[in-house]
This record gives C-alpha cells, structure tokens and sequence, in this order.
C-alpha cells in the first residue's frame, strides 16, 4: 500500500478499482497467505487439504469460525498462532491495522488509503478517524490481555501452565474478535456453567461486538446524554435482543433433554441460555450442542445471526441499525409519518434507501447461497440453512452440517462468509455500474400489496 | 352494508373501524357463514368438526386451497357448491360482489362503501370503479364458462356427464379465482400431461393472477404503449418469473423419480415443468405430488408463492408490483440514481417506503407463523415453512403437513391465509395509530452495513 502512491499509472489503476474493491481484494490476498501458511508442514499435523486450509483461513479472515477440521487438533501450536493473527487480522480490519502500521512508521497517507478506511468502518468523517484507530488498539489489545488473564484462572488449572495459558489467550483474542475459534472441538461445552467463562468470553464478544464507534462515545463521551444517536440505538437495541435472545431460549429448550433439560437446576439453564442467546449475535462460540436445539429454537437463532451486531465491529449480519431502521420505517409508514425519528434525531429518506438496498441484497445473497447449498447437498434442509445464515453473519455456530460438505458446498460457504464480512454494500458498489441517469420522467402509478 | 347510510350514528361507529377495518370484518363474517354452512349435515358426509369445515371455509373464502379434509369425498355436492360460491365471492372480492348487488338493486353508493371497495382493490381513483366493477364481473364469468367448456371435453368421458360437467365447472371457477380446491384428492395428476387441461387451466388462472387493473387495461387500451405503468410492469414481470420458473423446476427434477423422471419423453417433462412453475405463483393446483419435490425446488416455490402475482387480482404475497419495486430501487441505490424509473416513467419516495413497510411486515408475520408452528409441530421443518409459504400467498400447494398440523397449527395456517388475502397493508392500518407527531427533529447520523 505504501508504494500506491509513488507511480502515478499504478495509483490510477489501483484507484480505478474503487475503495470496496480494493478492501475486498486485500482481504483476498490475506486469505489466500493464510491458507498457503496454514497448508506448510509445520503448521498443521498432516492430511489436511488446500480446500481445508483454506477455508481455515476464509474462516479466520472473516472472524466467522466455521470449520471443517478440528482447530486444536489438526494444526501446530504455529498453526493455531497463524489463526490467532488470522483472526486478529480480520477482526480489526486488516485497513486500520495497515493504516496504523503506516502511520507509527511515520508514512503520509494519501487519500486513497484513507478512502479504503473509510470503506472498512463505516465512518463519514476523515477528521475522527486516526482517533478511531487509537481508540480500536488501546480498547482491543486491553479488552483482549484482561480477558485472557481472566481465561487462564480457569483454563490453567485443567489444563497445566503451558497449553492454559495459550488457550486462555487465544480464547480471549477469539472472543473479542467475535471469531468464534475454540481450541477445542466442543468449542466451551465444558464450562457451560462456569461462571467466570460465562461473564468474561460474553463480555468480549459483547463490547467487541458494539463497534468502534460506540465505544469511541462511551470512552470520550461518557454520558448517555451526549452520545450519538448511532450508540443510542446500538446500546437499546442490543439490550432488547439479548434479552429477547435470552428469554426466548430459555422458554423453548427449558425442557429439551438434549440442551438445558440436560442441567438440573434453574440458575444452570439459565446461565446456559444466556450463553446461548448473546453467541448468534456474532461470537459463534456455544456451550451446548447446537445441532440438539429444536427446530423453533435454530429459526430464531438464524434470526439473530441474520441481524448479527453493530456497524464499524466485527460482525457480519445486516447489523443492528440497518434492523432498526427497517422496523422504523415500516412503523413510521403505518403512522402515516413522512419522517422517521427517535432519541430526538431524525433520518432522512437515503437512510431509509440504504437499509431497503442492503436488505435486498443480503437476504439474495442468503437465500440463493441455500438454494446452490441445498441442490448438492442432501442433508436437513433447517441444518443447511442454518450454517448458511451463521456464515453470513459470520458467526459459526453450526448445526453440524458444514464439515459434510463437498467442495462445491464448501466453496459457497466461504463467498457467502467473506461476503457478510466484507459487506453487502461494498458487494453492491462492486458489481453496480456507477454512472447516473440524467433524464428525469414523469411520475407513474402502480399499485401494491 | 345497505343500512350503513341510514343511521348516522351506526354509520359514525361503522366507519369508525375504518375501511380496511371493516373489509377484514366482512371477510372474518363470510368465513364464519361458510363454517356454519359447512357444518350442516346436508353439505358433508359427516365425521367433520367444527375445526374442519372453518379450516375449508377460511380456505376457501381466501382462495388459498389448502385443506385438512378431502373436498371431492368429505363434502356433498351441496357442500361442494357451498365451497364454489366461497371461492368465487373470495376471489372477486365479497365487496365488488356486493357494491355489484346494490347498483343492480339501485341503491346509491355512499363514500363509505366506496372506500371499502377501494382498499380491496387497491384503486386510488373512484371514477374507474364503476368500470372495474363490470369489467371484473364480464371477464371472470366469461373466462369461466368458456374454461368450463373446454374442460368439460375431457372430463366428462372420464367421469360421465354429471359428475364430469359439474368438476368442470367447479374446476374452471377454481382456477380463475386461483382457489386451488380441486375435487379429486391427488389434485390434476391424473391429466398431468393432458394438453387442454395444460393450457385452460394455466390460462385461467394466469389471467385471474393479473389483476383487474391490467384486464381492464388490456380490454379498452389494447396497445402496449398506451397501457399503464402497472400493466407493463405486471405483464413483463409475470412472463420473467413464468420462464424462471420453468426453466428452474426443470432443471432441478428432470432426473428426480418421484417428480419429472417418472415420464420417459422429454416433451412430457417440460409439460409438468411448465404446470409446477405456473401454479405457485397463486393458484395452487398440481399435477405431480408436490411432497416429492427436492429441497432446492421447494425453496424456489416458497419465493415465487412468496411474491404471488399481481395487485387488485385474487393473489397473496407481497404481489410482482411490490417484488419489482424492492429489486428496482436496490439497482437504484447502488447506481446511485436518486429515483426510480422505468418504462419512462417514475416513481416515488412514497412507493418505496410503501413497499419496505409491506415486504417487512410479510416477512414478519411469514417467519413468527413459522416460528409457531415448528414450537407445536414435530414435522419436517422446510415441509412446515413451506406450508406458511403457501398460505401466505394464498397458493394451496403442500408438502403434506397441514392435515397433520394440530388445532393450534391450524390456527396459524388459518390466520396466515386470511392476512395473506386481506393484505399485510390493511393488517397494518389495523393495528396502527393514525396519529402523526407534528414535532420536528434535527437529522442524525448513524452507520448501516
Ligand atoms: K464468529
Ligand atoms: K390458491
């Protein structure tokens, strides 16, 4: 990236691409260099494939954590470290990673680099951006060393000094990241009553999951009154489908011998469920075995992947606010009200626009992932409709289905994870022509509904 | 309804529960009629609960065509007739039919009753009702009788002449209004590759899906370039989703034993391919086994029954006007053009707040039926979602779970077809205020995607 700058011919190549393009094509090229490092002989313990590695990485890359081999098991200490900086990686966004980079090495930056920045976070204003990139390092690496310092409380006690402490940290950086990566081939099944695991990997996730921008606004901010309307609807919204999450798991599994039935006692379910219902968000780790969750259970756990968590984070998914403004403005049209508003700001109509485009494309993107899935692949219908939502919102949870998959399966699975992280909108400026009608026509007249 | 203009004061509560109100009303009172009517010994053969016959009245008063019990065998000829007049006040719109009855009887229409007629067909203009009003009558009657005839041909050496000519006539009905109630068990298998049934019944069905709007166009204007916006885009949309279909169902079963692989020729395949791709759209007739489909097909049928077919016709679903809408300003968007056109004409910010606002509240109320339905009912999950599908869309085609779905599925079903008719957009003027806050607040910004 640095040498962008220096021809003029290249720059003007580069840049023709587009800022999307460009992001989108970075993350190729880190996919496949973690693939190639995955697939070296040192870094996985033999048999593996290209098509596992690299869908290893596709799935580190994307901080989605569906996998098809088992992550403790199949790689090196140095493989499971390449996922961890895989993760890392992808999870921060590689862009602010190498703006941040350029900028401590004292490189100007020129505006193409600050344009793919822009792309990768979502964020409108140039001025507060290095800020962002501070407040993204000192928030993760923090958040990421307390937690694992948590972790290894618990983790080096069952496991010894060496493999607790790793997995303490590479839980920790996981969770963050929201990349769901366990070393462990039953992801944390073992603590799933544990009370420091079940505050400290949520917690993560959670603050990970909340976006840059957010947590920019409560670190400078620190009053609810001040924040920005976009952390206003992120905190309420995020509080209303933990606990819709929350309740609703634990109404419909209390009794399912397979799931919370297999716990005795209320305060376990419940501390189950709240596990359960904080992961499809995004994180993907579980603690129980999702492929016994009932089928009610797993459409509103697609629901939730399907919203996935906050803009400028980690998640995939449509996010949180695009959701809020699909139901606002479908309540603000049965109210007759020509504007949206709440928390005293008002949303204009190329708000609303957005949020119909990027709902549009992502549900075509879903649906026709399930329908190429389904018409290889002779398994459960809900099963491969479920991973297939988990990778849009990249969030890998799964109901068992991903690892049967053939190549072709396989290969959908990963457009669709590097789709839902890379976002649907970039995918539109992408493929969409750019120029714009001039000529203007009078108004028609259809009917609808 | 007659009475409604007499007494101010019944007149004041009447409107009071404002037009789409009271033609949901309507409709709730003729399926309760019909479930009585149902219910007398004379209509059925006995052994019918109360459940039952609602379920065929609903389903009939909808024009879906779903049922829990056999038409042909459960119900006497009576009963069927009371199934045919159902089906017919249903599909014409029980309030064109009565706005019908007055002007013949003389009486004065009032607003009041103009405005229902208005939201059930969706007519922004009262000059063009009149017209409407008889061009529905004229070319329903009329392409029923000749579809009658034609059928006659081949069903009365089949079934001797009374029982033939009456499953001719009550087949042509049928089809025209899109009910799907067929008198034989396994539907039209039995003339799966027979030619006039292949194309009087697509035919009827197909113009009944149009809408009134675009007969009433074709009727008077009979030149494309005078026909309005809604007819083009009807017409063009209705033929791409016609191929789609066909070409995608054929693709998809032509080596499947249970679907297309049990006829040897190709001609004999692409018949049925043909027949699967129109009926999902709303009519809900089938000449293969729908339940032996493969899962990537159901899929495919589930978003054509989900789009269904045109305004002011007898279809559900979100209908092709809407559908094109939503993928129109998508392109729109991510063209960056800030309205929409086509067909030299354009539309507005108001159409597609419409649309946004009617495709989410489907969706709403299409996934939390099949939420419900998949907490009580043990069946396969894409069999069940497929069943909502259809009921959405007023379609009938099954998989085969809704005779077994318990009271409460039924329910669901039932209350999924009578929103899938009435329309999500009356739904929503039902149940939201129509007040409209005057304050005005400053714009803010939050990030989507
Ligand atoms: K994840
Ligand atoms: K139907």
């Amino acid at each position: 990236m640095a040498f962008v700058g220096i021809r003029s011919g290249l720059r003007w190549r580069v840049l023709k691409l587009s800022p999307p393009a460009l992001l989108a094509s970075f993350y190729l090229v880190l996919v496949v260099l973690g693939g190639v490092f995955l697939h070296l002989p040192f870094a996985n313990t033999g048999g593996l494939t290209v098509m596992d590695t690299l869908f290893t990485s596709m799935s580190a890359v994307t901080v989605t954590g569906l996998t098809v081999v088992d992550t403790g098991g199949d790689y090196t200490l140095a493989g499971q470290a390449g996922i961890l900086v895989l993760m890392q990686l992808g999870g921060l966004g590689l862009v602010t990673f190498a703006v941040f980079v350029l900028a401590s090495l004292g490189v100007q930056l020129g505006l193409g680099q600050r344009l793919i920045l822009r792309e990768d976070l979502n964020q409108s204003s140039f001025g507060d951006l290095m800020q962002l990139v501070k407040t993204v390092f000192v928030v993760a690496l923090g958040c990421e060393a307390v937690g694992a310092i948590l972790l290894a409380i618990v983790f080096v006690p069952d496991h010894g000094w060496g493999p607790g402490l790793w997995a303490a940290v590479f839980h920790a950086v996981s969770a963050f990241n929201n990349a769901g990566f366990s070393l462990w081939s039953e992801s944390l099944v073992d603590y799933a009553t544990d009370p420091v695991v079940n505050i400290v990997v949520p917690m993560l996730f959670i603050i990970g999951g909340l976006g840059f921008v957010v947590l920019n606004d409560i670190r400078r901010k620190r009053s609810w009154r001040r924040f920005t309307l976009h952390s206003k609807i992120m905190l309420v919204m995020s509080l209303v489908l933990i606990f819709y999450g929350w309740a609703t798991f634990a109404i419909l599994e209390w009794t399912n011998p397979g799931t919370l039935g297999a716990y005795d006692d209320a305060v376990s379910r419940l501390v189950v469920s709240w596990f359960q219902a904080v992961t499809p968000r995004t994180a993907g780790f579980n603690t129980i075995d999702t492929g016994e969750i009932r089928d009610s259970t797993a459409l509103m756990t697609m629901t939730l992947m399907l919203v996935g968590a906050g803009s400028t984070s980690t998640a995939g998914g449509i996010k949180v606010t695009t959701f809020a403004v699909l139901i606002l403005a479908t309540l603000a049209f049965f109210r007759r009200e020509s504007e949206l508003h709440l928390f005293r700001r008002s949303l204009g109509v190329d708000e609303v626009m957005k949020v119909l485009a990027l709902t549009v494309v992502s549900m075509l993107i879903v649906l026709s992932a399930i329908f190429f899935v389904s018409i290889t692949h002779d398994g459960s219908f809900l099963s491969l409709a479920f991973e297939i939502c988990s990778a849009f919102g990249t969030v890998g949870l799964t109901m068992g289905a991903t690892p049967e998959l053939d190549t072709f399966g396989r290969l959908v699975v990963m457009t669709v994870m590097f789709l839902g992280r890379v976002g649907p909108l970039t995918l539109g400026f992408f493929i969409a022509t750019h120029s714009a009608a001039r000529v203007r026509y009078p108004p028609g007249r259809i009917f609808l509904g």
